[in-house]
């Protein structure tokens, strides 16, 4: 889409050189090629060292934007970016995309759907009701078990085992709320990539990014009911119990182990090789590596058992 | 089913006019067409106002049935109300109804399943492994993800996105119990109703009522993995967040926010416009409005900071 | 599979008869044609009453193996029995096995797929998306609602009702870790065992035992998003609320009452008749019965209500 049609959607005033954008981004990741917005004043620091050809943006704040970078100004970027992620959306099938390519040794159940674009690496194992979304690439020797459902786009490696009517790639939660209350879907057009010799449990949600990608690194093992927010990224070798989850844009390094029913809260960054008891609630980065936390707030595990005789003392007064 | 064939199941002697029956219902929203049933003493007082043609109910209570109802006396009611509500169950899948109606525009995948009487609107995308079941309408412009399961009977508006492997209309948890312990179930014989503009995430339960409708209201947004119990009611534009859940017959007005893993008990009633942090627990009905609560207990979220540095401080006790 | 070739595979020496092992198991449930293991010093003073045909283990206990069983010895026990229990996996699915069998009287969707070995019941409702893999076996009169997953070997009892989108006999979580931090699959060579009368509600994941059943007795109710560890067992008429959770090797008793959002962690004892309060963290084996508790950690609910009381006076001091 071009720059002079964006801002007619947007309702932006538009002068400069009409430039073809390919999608959208943040102001951090974007290429010259992408439009971002500013819906934050903390983010205000980050348009000086932005490659985005356009930014959309409020009044107040359009002076930040260099020369060599159009500003679209909008009363509300936020929603107006919420309206724009729509007309980039790709259709959610599309015939006119190469037939699906299974590749040798692989087993297609005939009651799986693989949808056009989508290629199938060798020896895999897809079996009934499984969904393969277009342009999506699953890795040699991998196992889809029944019901697992694969959005478009998506990445899976070699060596992976997806358990039943688990889902990668769905929506991440994102929306734009208007003064009124009423909310706009912001289309969510990243994707996910799982990488090579990851098992992940039944019924698990592993959401797609709203831009650029949630990543689920080498070796990764989720167990059921595991729901990974939009844009999360997980490290290797990390361990996600039963029903825990981590919210939107966190991160972990490699090694880490999230107990049954722990959670991580949104754009947080989780250290290596730490440890967290069953029901964690983590609400800030963890720099230091190595430890063992528990409770909610957080503290450490043997802090926590030291509190926890504390407040038993409690019922003695 | 007429009066008499149902004193005769239950084993409730009879007399009067051997009136027909169309389904069973609360003593407060019962039609003249429908029976109730009383099982617990605080109801007692709902009975004078029911329009029920008939109640079941036990010996102690059933003077307190007024002239024009009939009363059908049981030892234990809720049991008895368990056993005939199978009775009042139609069939999962019916095949002397219609063939399946698709609306102009919409595209409905070879791999999906359309139940006999079910109403596909216009525009609509349905993708693999889709189930609607009988009578149920799906309205225009609708996208239901692979996998998503509607139950019989079930109601989705306008412009909803249904995400894969959600489950609309699924049994409440129901059943009643014998002194030896025996379970036996409450066939939910009511429905769900999503209105218009909503978004559900993957793996989401929304259960059918027993009687009547659980109700989620236009404009409402649920994440991944959140359970919504039998006949609750999610205000207009109200939020879900990730693996939060709420128990049966309760209520949420507009715009309320629910954060990742918290739980609403049953039979409560929360104002609108309320805010609740991650992993509340909220076990009362909330008049206020407005306000931003956290912690389990439940209080006010400044409140619950306040308590969390008192409750550090024990431990340099 | 023979001893020598085990042998080989782990790396062990080998000498003495030459067995035929037909699969592994637990040192306390190995019978004479199984091969067993020691991983952690706790369990060798199970060794000299365990049948098993031979056992893995290290320099250090390999004295403790009684003559007539064979002592594999590797340097690490626990590790070699993840390598080895994968060549004891069956095939995903088989098709020298015979046609599936389905009972009089049931109704099996075309879009269901019933893989070789399998046998279904009589007067069974079997509903589009369904998978029931090799050998697995639904009993009669049993009703498996849209799109539910029961993986191979798994056996369901009459009169069941499974809720859309579940699974039943999905691998337990379990792998081994080497020093460097990677995981390697322990192949989940056991099944699922759900006894009659049983009702299941949506997108609850039942894992199959690693060796051996996890077992769902008579008349249990499990409500949505519930997780069943492997290797479980939950007693008759016991009650598992949405989104509780019970981890590995964990039993409880007939007439428990689990609330929800409640977890029991890993290889834990559950006596009769015992309530837990929503939200319950149960860390601790529970002999008495007939109680109700809550909290986390666990104490008596009445105590709970004491505590918070007392926690809510530190806001006044």
């Amino acid at each position: 889409m071009r720059l002079e049609e964006i801002a007619k959607i947007i309702g932006a005033d538009f002068s400069g050189e009409n430039i073809q954008v390919d999608s959208m981004n943040t102001l951090k990741d974007a290429t010259s090629k992408q439009i971002s917005f500013v819906s934050n004043v903390k983010y205000v620091k980050d348009i000086k060292d932005s490659k985005a050809c356009a930014i959309i943006i409020d009044e107040k704040n359009k002076d930040s934007v260099p020369d060599g970078c159009i500003a679209l100004v909008v009363q509300n970027p936020y929603w107006e970016m919420a309206i724009l992620s729509k007309y980039f959306a790709p259709p959610i099938e599309d015939n006119t995309l190469a037939l699906a390519k299974i590749g040798e040794g692989s087993t297609v159940s005939n009651k799986a759907e693989i949808a056009n674009g989508a290629v199938i690496g060798e020896n895999c194992t897809i079996l009934a009701g499984v969904y393969v979304g277009a342009n999506s690439k699953v890795g040699d020797n991998t196992i889809l078990y029944p019901n697992v459902v694969v959005y478009r786009d998506c990445e899976i490696g070699k060596n992976c085992i997806i358990h039943a009517n688990t889902t990668i790639g769905g929506d991440g939660f994102g929306f734009a709320t208007s003064k009124m209350g009423e909310h706009l879907k912001i289309y969510q057009n990243g994707n996910t990539i799982l990488e090579d010799d990851i098992e992940i449990g039944s019924s698990t949600t592993i959401d797609r990014a709203v831009f650029g990608s949630t990543i689920i690194k080498k070796g990764v093992h989720i167990d059921n009911l595991v729901q990974v927010g939009h844009n999360c990224e997980i490290g290797e070798y990390s361990v996600m119990v039963s029903q825990s989850g981590i919210a939107g844009s966190s991160k972990m390094g490699r090694n880490v182990v999230l107990g049954g029913q722990s959670a991580i809260a949104g754009h947080l960054e989780i250290e290596a090789f730490n440890q967290f008891a069953a029901r964690s609630g983590i609400t800030k980065t963890i720099k230091e590596s190595g430890k063992v936390f528990a409770g909610f707030p957080l503290m450490e595990h043997r802090t926590w058992l030291r509190l926890q005789s504390k407040i038993a003392k409690l019922l003695r007064s």
